[in-house]
């Protein structure tokens, strides 16, 4: 039995190729005293990922050349020599794009995932998990949503956006979605019930748009892109308005030359709030929005927008797509079946 | 009797010049029923001021060519056939640079100066009005001061930063002040008991100098200035820092074009909160920020900073020096002494 691995072949420069990455096989581990091993079912693609892929030094360690990729995982548990964790146990944690992962207590973001039933197992790395509660503590704890603001969220189309877009129509706002397409811009109004999406390919004056669709002036707006978009939704805010910074994707193809922002004065003019957040930051809050998530998918009120990548061999070149902005919904690579293993 | 008045001779570019001041005279104004008319005593120089000098709207009316100088202004009733002004009443409010203004209920900013013993006239324009104020409450509501922290102050040696700076030092926090000059460096730390100052004309990398001072990073950066020392400090800050966006006077004189900002994603990788705020807005907090602000003064805790030019003639001379960012402390223009009317 072989462990495939995908690998960092050569150091990234502006979006990722996929020619960056290769696959090589070597062996399974053997769990010693206190770890145990995982067969790996998803990856869960994120961009906080691409800062790993140059070679330098971030708040994490940069994965060296040769280096398995990092990046959280779904998988069973196959072997254990964990007091906790048992053969057929479900986990998820920041392990490798690997068939099979070697974990312990120390391993990141390790938890254990009680699936609900009729919830398909793919949702535990996207809705139900941090993307999904990414926005709910967004919106709830940094933007601090009330019913009949207008909230504006971009990559609206996108695994965090798509849901955060959700919950600001349950909580009865008006919400406008930017995106990249015209096919997201349809998804998002047809099926995410978005009010007003803007194409931001398609829109010279993003600032002018905005406040054309929100004479009222944005409550909340959700970032998860900063750049252009950022500095266009700094001049639509409501005075006392709150920017929950969730994200920068537009720079982290070019995390060297950042796009230079204009209109911060704006955060004084308008008396404005921008709190930047990380979910582990907000452990406490994670039941809170398990249990909200969940409800509303119970209840068929929250759209789920996945891409699957199927085999291992296509991780890659799925990362590459969606760090050129193509893609919609939550991006994972399916490595095996729930029910194959 | 005349009434000399400074008006706007020419639309300022960039820094105002003293051409673009002068002097003229008119007639005293006659309150009719409701009014009444301040003998000014102080006005008070402020960098909004600039923003209403070019022609352009903001969020307030341009000042007209040949119009006067709109600004607060400190003054005692003279004449009043206002219910509740009498003569000799003194009085703060957003009036014009001339000798008599004619107020009246909705005058902005009106409100009767209770004076207390042994305490300047000039002091209720600065460290007992707007600037005092607008630092206590920034650094209590906006930065969340507590003690032990590390705090630092742009345009420490201005009218707002040398509180700001003061009050830091008195909530036993470290305090790292930034300032234009070697005179003003000296000054805050001799006078003002800042622990470090920064001349950042003479730093050429504020980052690696306010992170060499900080290697444990800045809790709480109180922003007067914004620009290319926020673009610094957004790389100085500890994770959850606090950034208090009270102006961005680096841009004042350069408003179309303003500073390119390019460290902002430090707000999602070290979960900032930026906040900017109006002092109007904190009302409810303004007789607490007097009463500390008296509490500090009459121990002799808080040292005063004052730049008084003398004489309604040289009032556009002294806005264009402060504008320079050549001058220490809050800047007056005396137009009358308290004894002499």
């Amino acid at each position: 039995m072989t462990n495939r691995q995908v690998i960092l072949a050569s150091y990234v420069q502006g979006v990722p190729a996929p020619h960056n990455f290769s696959v090589i096989e070597s062996e399974v581990p053997t769990p010693r005293s206190g770890e145990f091993v995982v067969r790996n079912l998803y990856f869960s693609l994120e961009a906080a990922i691409r800062s790993w892929l140059s070679g330098q030094t971030t708040y994490f360690e940069p994965i060296p050349l040769g280096g398995v990729i990092r990046g959280p995982t779904l998988g069973r548990v196959v072997e254990s020599r964990h007091p906790n964790f048992d053969e057929g146990d479900l986990v998820w944690g920041l392990n490798q794009w690997e068939d099979y992962s070697l974990l312990n207590s120390n391993t990141i973001l390790l938890k254990k995932i009680e699936t609900r039933p009729g919830v398909p197992f793919s949702y535990y790395a996207g809705v139900l998990g941090g993307s999904g509660q990414t926005a709910y503590v967004g919106l709830h704890e940094i933007g601090k949503i009330r019913s009949g603001q207008t909230v504006v969220v971009s990559a609206a189309a996108g695994a965090t956006g798509s849901v955060a877009a959700q919950i600001a129509r349950l909580r009865d706002c008006k919400v406008v979605g930017i995106v990249g397409s015209e096919s997201k811009a349809r998804i998002i109004t047809k099926e995410l019930g978005v009010d007003v999406a803007v194409n931001y390919r398609e829109t010279p004056d993003i600032a002018a748009e905005v406040q054309q669709i929100c004479p009222e002036g944005v409550d909340i707006y959700y970032d998860n892109v900063g750049g252009k978009t950022l500095d266009a939704m700094l001049t639509c805010m409501k005075d006392f308005g709150r920017i929950v910074a969730c994200g920068m994707i537009s720079d982290y193809n070019n995390q060297s030359n950042p796009t230079p922002i204009k209109n911060l004065w704006k955060i004084v003019e308008k008396q404005l709030a921008m709190q930047g957040f990380l979910l582990p930051s907000f452990e406490k809050l994670i039941p809170t929005a398990e249990d909200a998530l969940h409800k509303w998918l119970e209840r068929g009120e929250l759209r789920v927008l996945e891409n699957i990548t199927y085999g291992i061999e296509n991780a890659g070149a799925a990362y590459c797509r969606m760090m050129e902005g193509d893609t919609i919904g939550k991006n994972l690579v399916q490595v095996a079946s729930l029910d194959s293993i």
